[in-house]
């Protein structure tokens, strides 16, 4: 019950969005591809599979189309601590939206958003996440909503390190995915989040566009108005969950093929690492284990946000590749570089 | 009714599959970009177009991310003609598997298919053509139809011209798509027809690839075998309706932005031509008129495949490029290169 209501709220609550600018990718201590990794198992084995699917003369080259690489977004990409982004965002919409509803001042659940009941929000059940992700990601255009995100991520701060958003991105991935593409793979994000909380921002932040980003979604319909203006209306109904099982689907819905290197940080990735590690020839799986508390958070496998157990354990059995945040990341975020990161 | 009708045979029985050597996209004939397309209107509109959105001091220069090009298949990049081609594909199937299924030969709708009977083929109603995708398309691993996909479009060949059905793809489609692609244009597929019938032959014979493929899909679940094999199951259930309205959602839920280009050649069309010229700035819209009968086709307002009616009416009201197959193309197919479409 616990484990389902965790699913669903990695489904529903659940969307991520937010990075670094485009300098960031720019980066390099002299030829190292990964200035920010330590050096260790992790960063080995990345370049080491690199170099083995690209050099042509390898018994596991891999030709360029082939080369696909797909990433989990939250605790993969940037933070989800202490909740998702797309969660914050929605909370903030709903302190945005509340002048419009006066009577949700008294009515659960925008009653403990609006006094910033922690106990009472943190206590809250899928109904009331539905409710809340309901009034501020459904009933409007795919315009509007694209907007809300971009207003919002422009502005909103992060409440521990009080900095955008975007900021809470992490700089070794970021350098990741610009060296996965430097040696042709074509990068895409696999999220449970909401695909349109993403694609507002992912081009700008992890340089990956709009068309290679796959998330959970809704129904949208489209409307040719009397006036002629044509739009898609977002309804209020959960077309497709990217999350867990539904990883390999959208995979194969969205790329068509499967990847031949996954990363992610939770269980909700390990069918997709199953499904990768499962299509023969050289491939590569990885899982974040966050274990910086001090530059970051150390949470694993009894975390309500981004649980790892049970793919932890797999990992562990199959030889995928655990990323130790705290051993083998020499700075975590960007903005941390001159301080913690460069000890 | 037979609206519906025919919309929902576009559905279920539509998809589409086949194409040309991959030489066909390096002809040309000395500088012309496109030199199976008559000068003419259309083909003057086309590069008018391309040289305004790319050359950068343009009013109406758009940036090469946001060159998105879409373009239906059946009927638009390759012949739909006397039937969908992925409709073939199921009978071939059905007469594939009759032998497992003895009983088919004295149950409709299976008998007519294998007694080639074809005035009750075409009298098929929505519910037989479903029951003959069901059997071909679904209850199996979407790699054991990716195979029946590949065995077949290897050895199937057209009726009318006894050629492979990759033989049946429009050479000018072809130029144009190439043509688009070394100006910066991202080419998508979006199509009516199944998206895992698609995907096989479509980076072979367009240059796309999968992963730029939108089309109609059913659901699939994701299976970890007790061997612990990874399969992903398909469901005879429909998920996603890629035609006619279907076909901005599709755009939207797969690249997340309006295309600046669009062709279609039917009223399953009509909507993602809409949704492209209401985006703002230079857009580019066009429908495939099929006036040939000598070479290819000729068909439009009554035909029960492909019918353009409303779409061709909105055309002339709001100016979008109609290509008259007759006049506007040199050569339809590339095997006819060397008798019609020469002279």
């Amino acid at each position: 019950m616990q484990q389902t209501l965790s699913r669903r709220m990695v489904l529903t609550a659940l969307l991520a969005g937010t990075g670094m600018a485009s300098s960031a990718f720019a980066q390099s201590r002299s030829d190292d591809p990964l200035p920010s990794w330590n050096d260790g198992s992790a960063k080995r084995a990345i370049i080491d599979f690199v170099a083995r699917v690209t050099r042509e003369t390898s018994a596991d080259f891999v030709p360029v189309p082939a080369r696909i690489a797909t990433f989990d977004n939250d605790g993969t990409l940037w933070a989800e601590q202490p909740i998702y982004v797309q969660y914050a965002f929605a909370i903030d919409r709903v302190k945005t939206l509340a002048s419009k509803h006066p009577h949700w001042k008294h009515t659960p659940p925008f009653k403990a958003v609006l006094e910033g009941d922690h106990k009472a929000l943190a206590a809250m059940g899928e109904k009331e996440l539905l409710t809340i992700m309901t009034v501020t990601h459904t009933d409007m255009t795919t315009d509007d909503f694209t907007k809300s995100v971009n207003d919002w991520i422009a502005t909103a701060r992060h409440p521990r390190f009080d900095r955008p958003y975007t900021d809470l991105t992490y700089q070794p991935m970021i350098e990741l995915l610009g060296y996965l593409r430097a040696n042709g793979f074509k990068t895409f994000v696999v999220s449970g989040g909401g695909v349109e909380f993403m694609r507002p921002w992912v081009e700008r932040v992890y340089g990956i566009p709009p068309e290679q980003v796959i998330g959970s979604s809704g129904v949208t319909k489209f409307q040719l108005r009397p006036d002629r203006k044509t739009v898609l209306w977002k309804e209020a109904r959960v077309e497709f969950i990217d999350d867990g099982p539904g990883k390999p689907v959208g995979i194969n819905r969205f790329i068509g093929r499967r990847p031949i290197f996954a990363f992610g940080n939770s269980d909700g990735d390990l069918q997709m690492l199953q499904w990768t590690a499962d299509g023969g020839g050289a491939r590569f799986m990885a899982l974040l284990h966050h274990t910086d508390g001090e530059r970051e958070w150390a949470y694993s496998r009894q975390s309500h946000v981004g649980k790892l157990d049970r793919a932890l354990d797999e990992a562990k059995v199959r030889g995928w590749t655990v990323v130790d945040m705290k051993r083998d990341w020499r700075t975590v975020f960007r903005f941390q570089d001159a301080t913690v990161g460069a000890r």
